[in-house]
């Protein structure tokens, strides 16, 4: 399975968001995962996650596809996950 | 069309951004905006972002689906969409 995962999350908890979805996801812009995951794992991130967010004010959104043909991606500027090595 | 556009963009331009994006999408988290747009909109959306992004430190990511129905979404926390009027 394909996914999209964009969070927003309180600035206390970014660094915890980031370590989780580096685990499972490529990082592509900010706070933008995208990638491979099978059903099984994608649970695990959410069980991990659920446990430090904030539901109030904390926020995940999950694109999930099939297959990941069915999107095109298309990106503008600058190509950020380039830096994925030294961040 | 179906998109999702996520955008990282200097604090000096965002409010530029938002502006440009909410007249063609729908805002649902921070900085990523969805909904069914035509290929010549989008166009101009790209074309409009063009004129005032700095492309060495500006970025968007477009996701582009010919049907919604080919991706499902989830959302965990807070929604934040709901607060898009009073924004």
């Amino acid at each position: 399975m394909y996914v999209i995962l964009v969070y927003d999350v309180n600035v206390k908890r970014v660094a915890k968001m980031l370590k989780l979805c580096r685990k499972y996801l490529h990082w592509i812009q900010n706070s933008v995962f995208e990638g491979e995951i099978k059903e099984s794992q994608l649970a695990e991130l959410i069980h991990a996650a659920k446990k430090f967010l904030d539901p109030e004010t904390d926020s995940i959104i999950l694109f999930k596809s099939k297959d990941q043909k069915w999107l095109d991606k298309e990106i503008i500027g600058y190509e950020k996950s380039n830096l994925d090595n030294i961040l």
